[in-house]
C-alpha cells in the first residue's frame, strides 16, 4: 500500500513536476530541498509506503517521524512564470517492485493537477574527483525535448556516460511517458562512492534547471542550506544502517528473523 | 492478507490503545501480558497474517495454535478511569512490507472503537548491564503530549539514545498520527543482546504507564507472571529457530526451497 | 494469484478433507496418492499458484505439465461410510507468504463443499534410524478431538516431539480452525535427512487414518505404489534443483538475475 | 502491476501467438525479432511491469526507454496463410512470482484477439560445443499436437534432454493450456554458458517454425540481423549488471539498501 495524503488542494495551472529524492550524491534531494526553501514551496501532500524501511525516526529527540515523500507547490510569480509541483523526501523504495508502485502512484497523483511535463534530478557517479567543470548530463523521453533544450548547458550524452537510470529518477520519466507526460532528467556529475552529498553538483543542476524553466533563484545560500540538509540526510542514512544492524543481531538471538530464516524466506 | 477476527464487539468509550508485542527484551510483550492478567482483560479479537512465520505451534503437546496477535479490552473502573484496548501476541511480521500492512490493519480496527490515543511499549538495547536506575525513554507523535507528560518519570530523549523505532512499536505511532491518533512510546532500557526477557525493565515501564493513565495496579506478581510468560515466549523463539533449521536442511536435500534457489528468487 | 480450476462439481455430503502434499519423508504425498489410487478418487479440481516454482515440467518426454495441486473426491461406500475430498500435488509454496495464501484458498474451496473436518498428513523427522515401532504422532485443533481419538494408535505428544508444524500440514489446520473447521494432523515418524520417501511411515499413517475414519483399505500394494510415486516425486525435486542451478549460472553470465542483483532485490 | 498498453486494435482472425523473449542463447529473442522484421510486423501493444528491473535505459545516448515487452501482429498473406501475434522484448520478470503474473496477463491479452494456438521459442543449453547438426527440441501441451507435428524436423524428447522449461517459454504454455489454448515449444540447442547469442540455433528454430505454420521467409539476412539485435541485447544485459553493481556499492555507503538489510528483508 502506498498512501498519498492530500493536506490541501491547490489550484494549479499546467504545473511542471520536479522530483529530487535521495540517491547518488543526494543531488536530487538537496536540489529539490533548496528549490522548496528558496521559492517558499507549500507542502500540500505526503506519501508513505509499505515499500519504505519499516521504522520511524525521532526528531528533536522525542518526536516520531514516519518516513515520507512530500509534495510542495509553488505558484507562478516573479521567480518563475509557471506553477510547479516539487517532490522530495526521506527515502526511496527498499525493493525493485516498490520503485514501480511508488512511481506510478506519484504520477497518477500529479497528473490529476494537470501535469504534462516532468523534470527529475539525480546524480551520475563518475568515479573521479576532478576539478574540470563537468556539465550536467541530460536525457529525455521525447526527441522534441532534445530540440527544445539543445542550446542549454546540458550534455545529452547520458547514454554514453551511464546507459541507465535507476529508481524514481528514471521510472518517473519512463512510466510518465506511458501516461502522456514528457520529461527530462538532469544528472549532476559527482565522484560517487562513498556517497557524499555534493553541493557543487546540486548547484550546477539548479543553474541548468533555472535556465530550462526561466526561473530566477538566489543561489547564494546553497552552501549553507545544503550543509543543513546534509545533516538530516546523513542521520536518516546512519539510522537505517544502525537499525539494520540491530535487527540482524536481534535475529541471531532468537527473534522473529534470522539469517537462516531469511535464506528460507527468500 | 491480514485477518482480524472479531470474537465479540464490546462497547468502548474513548479507549486508549496499548500495544506490547515481542521485541527487544520482550518488554512490550510481558508488560502488555501483565496488564491483561492483572486487569482481567477480555479477549475480543484476534489477528493472523500471511506476514507471520508459516507454521503452527503445538500447545499442551497436542493442540494446534496459529500464530496470532490478540486484542483485549478492559472497561474503566476502580483500577483505571478509562476504557482500554490492549494488543499483545506471539510475534511480529517477518518482512518489512508486512510491518506496514499489519500496523495499518491494527489501527483501522482500533479506530472503529473510537481510539484517539495510543501507547506503544518497546525496549531499547543499551548494550550495557549496569545497576544504575535507568529511566524509561519516551517519544511522542505530537508536541502537546510532551507538555502533558513532562512531569512524568520519562526521559524524552529517545532521539539521542536510539534515533529510530523499528516495527509495530514505531509504525503504530507513525501511521497512527496520519490517521489522527496521538501517541506516546515507552521504551524500557535493557542490556540487549542476547535477547533476554527483562522483567525489571517491564516493571519500570508499567510504573510509568500507571502514572501516565492514572492506573492502579498491583505490581507484586510481576516477577512470577513474567517467569510464566517468559517460558512461552522462549518456546516461540526456539521453535522458530528450530523450524527454520529444519526447513534449511530439508531444502538442501532436494525440497522445494534451497539456498541457491532463494538466491535466485530474491 | 492462486487459481483453483473446477473441472466438475460433485455433490458431497459432509465430506472429510484429507491433505497430503510433498514434505518431510514425503509421507503426506504418498499417503494421499495411495488413498486416491486405492479408493478410485476422481479429480474434480486443480490448483496452480504464482507461489510455486516458475517452470513447467515435461512428462513422457514431450508433454508440458504446470505445477499443480489436485483435488479428488471419493463418495461413501463399502470402503468408507463418508464422502472425502483428498488433496495432493507436485509441490508446496516457495515462500512463507505463499503458504498462507494457498492454504486459505484451499480451505475456502473445500468449505463450499460442506467440509467441517480436516485431516492433514505430514512427516516428523526424528533424526534417528531405528527399528522400534514408532507410533504416528498426532495434534488437534480442538480438545474434543483428543477425546474422540484417545483410543486410537496415536501419540498425542507432538508438542514434545517437535513443537511446530510447517507449511500446509500445519496451516490448513490452524487457519481451518479460524474458519470453523476442526481437524487432526497425523505425522509419520521418519529418520529425516536426507529426504527419502518413507513408505513404511506412510503405511503406518494410513493404518491410523483407516482406523480414525472407519475406512477399509487394501494395504498390500503400498510398497509397489510408493515406488512408482517416488520416481515422480524424485523427478520433481531433481528438476527444481537442476533448474535452479541453471538459473544461477545463467545469471552469472549476464542474464536478468544475478547473485548480486538478488542481494539488492531482497 | 503489469500494464498492457494497447496502441491500436487490429482485427485478427484466429491468430497464432508466437513468443520469443531473452533467455538461453537469446534464441527466442532473436528469432522473434527476425520474424517481426522480415514479415513487417506492426507493433500494437506494449507491456511493462513492476516485476521488471526498476530502471530505464538510454537509447541514442539521450532517449529514455522503459523496459518493455512488445506485441506485433502480421496479417496473413503470401508469406503465411494465417494471422500472427508476435511477442518479443527487453527482459523477463526478475522474480518467480512475476513470471506467473506476467505470463497470465499476456495470455489474457492474446486470448481476447481469438488466439487458440501458441508457439514459444527458447534455448536448451547442452553444455557442449559440437558441429553435429542438432535438431530443434519440442514439447507440447496436448498429445494431438504431437501427432500433428510428428513429421516435422522436431525431436520430441525435451523431457530426456532437460525435463523442465523455466520462465515465459514454459509458463505461457502451461498456463495457456489451463485457458484452453494449445501449444508447442521450440527449443534451439546451444552450447549454453556463458550466454552468447546463438544465431545458428535461431536459424534452425526459424526453419522448423516456417515448416510448422507453412511460412515462407527469406533466411538470408539472419546473420546480419542477429548481429544488429545482439548489440542491443548485450547492452541491456551489461547495463543491468552495471546498474546492479552501482546499487550494491551505493548501499554499502549508507543508501537505503544494504547487504545486511536484505538479509533481514528477505
Amino acid at each position: 500500500m502506498t498512501v498519498i495524503k492530500l493536506l490541501n488542494k491547490p489550484k494549479l495551472v499546467n504545473p511542471i513536476f520536479i522530483e529530487g529524492l535521495p540517491g547518488v550524491g543526494n543531488i536530487g534531494r538537496v536540489s529539490a530541498g533548496y528549490l522548496v526553501e528558496e521559492l517558499g514551496g507549500k507542502k500540500f501532500a505526503e506519501l508513505y509506503s509499505e515499500w519504505f524501511f519499516p521504522f520511524v525516526m525521532l526528531h528533536d529527540d522525542h518526536r516520531i517521524h514516519l518516513l515520507k515523500n512530500e509534495f510542495y507547490y509553488v505558484k507562478k510569480g516573479s521567480h518563475c512564470n509557471r506553477d510547479m509541483i516539487i517532490l522530495t523526501g526521506d527515502c526511496q523504495s527498499l525493493s525493485p517492485q516498490g520503485h514501480y508502485d511508488v512511481s506510478t502512484k506519484i504520477l497518477e497523483f500529479v497528473k490529476k493537477f494537470g501535469t504534462k511535463e516532468i523534470i527529475t534530478i539525480g546524480g551520475l557517479a563518475t568515479g573521479e574527483l576532478d576539478d574540470k567543470e563537468q556539465k550536467v548530463v541530460g536525457a529525455v523521453t521525447h526527441d522534441e525535448l532534445l530540440k527544445k533544450y539543445k542550446d542549454k548547458k546540458l550534455d545529452f550524452n547520458a547514454g554514453k556516460k551511464v546507459g541507465y537510470i535507476v529508481g524514481a529518477t528514471g521510472l518517473l520519466l519512463g512510466i510518465g511517458a506511458e501516461m502522456d507526460m514528457k520529461g527530462v532528467c538532469l544528472l549532476g556529475q559527482t565522484a560517487g562512492y562513498p556517497i557524499i552529498t555534493d553541493p557543487k553538483a546540486a548547484e550546477e543542476v539548479l543553474i541548468v534547471l533555472s535556465d530550462l524553466i526561466d526561473m530566477k533563484m538566489d543561489m547564494s545560500k546553497i552552501g549553507k542550506r545544503v550543509t543543513e540538509m546534509e545533516e538530516f540526510i546523513k542521520k536518516v542514512e546512519a539510522l537505517q544502517k544502525k537499525a539494520l544492524a540491530e535487527i540482524t543481531k536481534q535475529s541471531k538471538s532468537g527473534g522473529a528473523t534470522k539469517e537462516d530464516e531469511t535464506r528460507y524466506i527468500g
